[in-house]
């Protein structure tokens, strides 16, 4: 049988637990492979560290460079930029099969790498950047590569989902509920990256990437995290039927007159609660896809984790060893298209605005008055029934919700709303999806 | 540009729309799959039979034979053991690549098909032939190739789940569902395939072939269809927090003593409403998997109709056909193992049980006596809480849950309870999963 020598770069979370499956199944691998598969080291920064999982001293080392040399087949877990973008270089040029979870650089120049690889006629294979354990790339790229992909809908971040969820299930407030979150080990010390949503936007620039056929990066993804939304807005969401997410959405725009692209954005979204996302529960993770043929399809399951996102890493590693073993050029998906990334102004989506206004005469014709000037149509108005407690006297809350119209317009209609003077506050500003 | 000729068997709703969308979209196609595929014919039985959709007279021809000797790439959408599978076969020994999404096929002999296709070198792709539109076979086989499935669950017939998910909503009684589904066209004329299982039942040695990596057929499958689902089971369910859904099932067993293998069942089944599956509505299909490392994983979309199905079939295409353009042999998913497959009794799953009883003095004690004799255990016991309509005086309705126990012991308890005098009937027995 043939041996083919792994090399892993990393040992968080994710490395530890793949290397504990490549030595623990081994038989069953090689079984499903049609090769051993030898996990020949794993390079780290530094040896001492402690690790998840309890693995034979011999298999570290900090010399990454080597290790990859003499590896059929590389698994590139370190994270972030450098030195994981020229290992990951250095090992496509070198013939080496290349299985990577690295998001971040992905979102940098998944195009690029891809073109890498192809010219080497290596694989490069990277499931477990998105969403975890949840095959989503690989029936993006392959199973609807006969079809158009019109939007993308993702929960792909399963901090800000718990806290969302916790928010909705329990009444918490966002601090009350990231704190809560850091104890259960659900979000990190920091957590910047996680609800300010540039996580989630990285991941969104790979789906782009992959649904669109057309290279996508970072700085193309609109991007707003949860750190704003309230308690009154899950409130007031639930009370519309709604609940709120945060979405990564790619989506095709055309008004036919030329100007064709795609949106990118990723932001607190407003969704019906029958809608299949809303039954996204805890730290879980779902993407939805719509496509012309296929229609509405979703993918649901654990989207971080050590051991899940471990299985997305070994899958990767099966199925390429496999064409290693059959002989012939591995393939990467490369983009073949240019699609325009259009701002978030060109994004046709409906608004859920809440406002206080200080005096009820006269107020909702101004209003009204408003939204006619921007040519945006309201689907409903609700008027809190009574003055609610600690508003001023007088006073009462609105909440809007639009029809479809342009981001521009939507957006110029709450800044005039905001200067009128019986407005004494706009109290959110959510986009509403899937209704 | 490399040239492709595709040959078309079958222009049924799957096959025409496959037509379309080969026609109509053979640019993007080409961009995507770095080849012009060239629709070279369609073989009908009749020249002269209605088609879905318009296509160019000339494609057509009854010589199939010669059609499939002219191609690269075969799609077989006819449908039936035979002549499909000479066809098929045909196909492979002459080095063309093959999509079908033929489960009848499939079930019966996936194992020997997908060996002759590895033999030849050449691909043998089939994602259309399970769930429709929803990429469910290859993340199994590719994306989960690293893991260890446990279970597959899944909603696999869009007829009976319409029907379950009208009486459902609706309190309708399973023959008034059944021909409203007609009247929409979700059921056909005859649909005793659908309402019997039988459907579902080839889809469940599929999963099973591909998830556990070992030959399982149509024989394995122990099937049980929905047509003595009743009106007052849907409303029971409700009432206990469940619904009724036709589930394919399949799932690694074993008791560590050395009778380890792999059940696989279709059956109405009571699932709590909370459940991901709970929520597919409709004609809608959805696959839940549970891994070691991956856990829990549902993929959901729509199961039938030509558009959804023929995307499928598509995406088969333009993968086989990069493959092709790329050069190195096609690969196709062979079983490696061998994995027993197990009868029902093997399974270990809990029952809700409904009772009438005639009098209810000490019936309780003499029930509850069986259920202990056969070492299962009452999860919940639940008595009408008066006289129901229609009931003998002093009668009484009764509905056990028990925990999980040995399908055999569950049987023979419920064999033993209907021999009691003051039973006057069984009113229901069906399995509960997802708990």
């Amino acid at each position: 049988m043939k041996k083919l020598k792994v090399a892993l770069l990393g040992c968080g979370n994710v490395g530890s637990q793949v290397a504990r499956i490549l030595l623990d199944d081994a038989a069953v691998l090689a079984e499903r492979t049609g090769a051993e598969l030898e996990l020949a080291g794993i390079a780290v920064r530094n040896l001492e560290a402690p690790r998840d999982v309890e693995l034979p001293a011999g298999l570290f080392t900090t010399d990454a460079e080597a290790l990859v040399d003499s590896a059929d087949i590389v698994i590139e877990l370190m994270g972030g930029l450098e030195p994981a973008a020229s290992l990951i270089r250095r090992a496509i040029d070198g013939g080496a099969t290349v299985v990577t979870g690295n998001k971040a650089l992905l979102a940098k120049d998944l195009p690029g790498l891809a073109a890498r690889a192809n010219e080497a006629g290596v694989q490069l294979s990277y499931e477990a950047a998105v969403a975890g354990a949840i095959p989503i790339l690989r029936p993006i790229r392959d199973s609807l590569a006969g079809d158009r992909i019109t939007k993308v809908m993702g929960i792909v971040n399963g901090t800000t989902n718990y806290i969302l969820d916790a928010m909705d299930t329990t009444g918490a407030a966002f601090d009350d509920a990231l704190t809560k979150a850091k104890e259960l080990g659900y979000a990190e010390a920091d957590p910047t990256a996680d609800i300010e949503g540039h996580d989630a936007a990285s991941k969104a620039a790979i789906l782009a990437t992959l649904s669109f056929h057309a290279p996508f990066d970072l700085d193309d993804v609109d991007c707003e995290g949860i750190t704003s939304v309230t308690a009154e807005d899950v409130a007031a969401a639930r009370e519309q039927g709604m609940v709120i997410k945060l979405l990564a959405i790619a989506e095709r725009l055309g008004n036919g007159s030329g100007t064709e692209g795609v949106g990118v954005r990723v932001h607190p979204t407003l969704i019906p609660r029958v809608h299949p996302l809303a039954a996204v529960h805890g730290a879980f993770n779902a993407v939805f896809v719509e496509a012309d043929n296929a229609g509405e399809l979703m993918f649901y399951g654990q989207g971080a984790g050590g051991r899940p996102t471990a299985s997305a890493v070994v899958g990767d590693v099966v199925s390429a060893a496999r064409r290693v073993v059959l002989g012939g050029p591995g393939r990467t998906e490369a983009t073949v298209g240019q699609v325009k990334a259009l701002p978030i102004d060109a994004v046709r989506t409906s608004y859920s605005i809440g406002l206080q206004v200080s005096d009820k005469t006269g107020v909702l014709a101004k209003i009204a008055k408003i939204f006619t000037d921007h040519k945006v149509s309201i689907e409903t108005m609700r008027q809190s029934p009574e003055d609610v407690e600690g508003d001023a006297p007088g006073s009462a809350s609105l909440r809007f919700v639009t029809h479809r119209g342009s981001e521009a317009a939507l957006a110029a209609t709450v800044a005039d709303i905001k200067e009128l003077s019986v407005v004494t506050a706009v109290t959110s500003v959510l986009r509403v999806e899937g209704n």
